[in-house]
């Protein structure tokens, strides 16, 4: 029987650290973290997650802007938006809650984000950095991850880790971050042959390809650290990758969901805006 | 016995298809290619290698700008040398050899080539949009060899590859490119575990280590495609990571050194800036 990897116990630890620092900061009169948010329209999941990021920041001490702005705002009204938020140095990180109506470039509105305030990693420039090793924000979900392993105390150096899925905000900047660890790293997906062989030989597994009950105990050894990073919504309810009651009578270490990986991913948000301040 | 990939064989065949793209736009009437290369200093080794470029571009019927600064240059003043160039409409691409003398900043410098003439893939910002799947410029050894392996005429797809080195030049793009082509890519290094045995069973193995010799038909199995990008001098003779005369008698088919992919660089450079003006 394995134990269980849990998210919000581990988010909890980080947020502590946080609140310390945010409150050392305001002792000595130094200037607080700000994360400003902008939301385009009122897509209510954006809307949600907005409301949740504020909560969160604002509980440990954090200040927190939301800019919402009408759905029929102009390209060049957004980047001046933008602009402006990245002179200001009141601001340290800046949210841009995506999707974006159609008629705006995501991509050119999203360039124009001041790479130092870009805790949400959206620029080609962070992107860039990050990939090459340097000093960059680094994706919250994958930076989740690498540190609920990392919790475990395992030595990750040599470890072969599985990643499935290989989508530009999990699947890439995962295996990078088990690479920067040392790991062995191979990089599955749909078109992966074997497997189940493949997952059933590695040290590490961590899904992410949002198919419900994929992962079942004939993917996993004694030894397998399991990271579900599904989240598909089945009748209303939250589904992971993972075959939870399954998986955990025979893997070592599983994550659940909920209250795993996305337990973590405002703290590390926040843990990127506390960084940028530094 | 396995067969012998002749890099200099492929490299032509790109050359003749960039000759005729050239004339055909002479005839035309339209611009032809154009790549504007910065050397500060007098590194030998940059010197031979942009005279090579020159000359291979001026066979291919592009213009080639060589631009010598003198090493006492100061930052500013090389980086106003890249701001005209970028303005240049006449030039399509721009290449800053590097290593640069000490007391310029490398990071910064680079980070001001406009990334639409970033031929040699230098910029953070073309880096993080080729990692993202979006369009870039690829860089020229990477390119090099996932071409020498599609030229073999197999189904990458679902193919199990091996990449063993993980620099920012070789070892990462040429995983992501291999993703691209739908291999499932483990990428291993000096803390890998069992390399031997991941290796046998990989159908593809890209070697980029850097230690001559270490590669032997231990490694291998009869349908293994193994890409040798060691490049190490060894008693004045350039020597790969294969040991290729043991090598090639067990796999499929074998890159040597030189000839394999060192051979494709340079056109690969000459392809992107073709690109470029597209």
């Amino acid at each position: 029987m394995g134990e269980v990897i849990n998210g919000k116990e581990e988010s909890q630890k980080y947020k502590d650290k946080i609140a310390r620092f945010v409150s050392e900061r305001k002792k000595k009169g130094l200037n607080i973290p700000c994360i400003a948010s902008i939301t385009v329209g009122d897509d209510g999941g954006s809307l949600y997650y907005v409301n949740n990021q504020k909560k969160v920041s604002e509980s440990l001490g954090l200040k927190f802007k939301s800019i919402f702005l009408d759905e029929s705002i102009t390209e060049e009204e957004l980047i001046s938006t933008i602009e402006e938020l990245n002179k200001d140095c009141t601001v340290h990180g800046i949210m841009l809650q995506l999707p974006l109506p159609n008629h705006i470039d995501a991509k050119l509105v999203t360039s124009k984000i001041n790479a130092n305030k870009d805790i949400d990693s959206l620029t080609d420039i962070n992107t860039g950095k990050f990939y090459k090793g340097e000093k960059a924000f680094i994706p919250c979900t994958p930076r989740s991850i690498i540190n609920l392993i990392k919790s475990l105390n395992i030595d990750i150096c040599g470890k072969n880790a599985v990643v499935i899925g290989r989508s530009n905000i999990v699947g890439k900047p995962t295996a990078q971050l088990l690479l920067n660890e040392n790991a062995t790293v191979t990089i599955c997906h749909s078109r992966t042959q074997n497997l189940k062989d493949i997952c059933k030989k590695a040290d590490i597994i961590v899904s992410a390809i949002g198919r419900p009950g994929f992962i079942t105990s004939e993917f996993v050894s004694e030894k397998s650290v399991v990271i579900d990073v599904g989240t598909t919504v089945v009748d209303g309810k939250l589904r992971g990758d993972v075959v939870f009651d399954d998986v955990i009578k025979k893997a070592a270490y599983v994550t659940p969901v909920p209250g795993g990986v996305g337990a973590m991913t405002t703290t590390m948000l926040i843990l990127n805006v506390c960084e940028a301040l530094k």
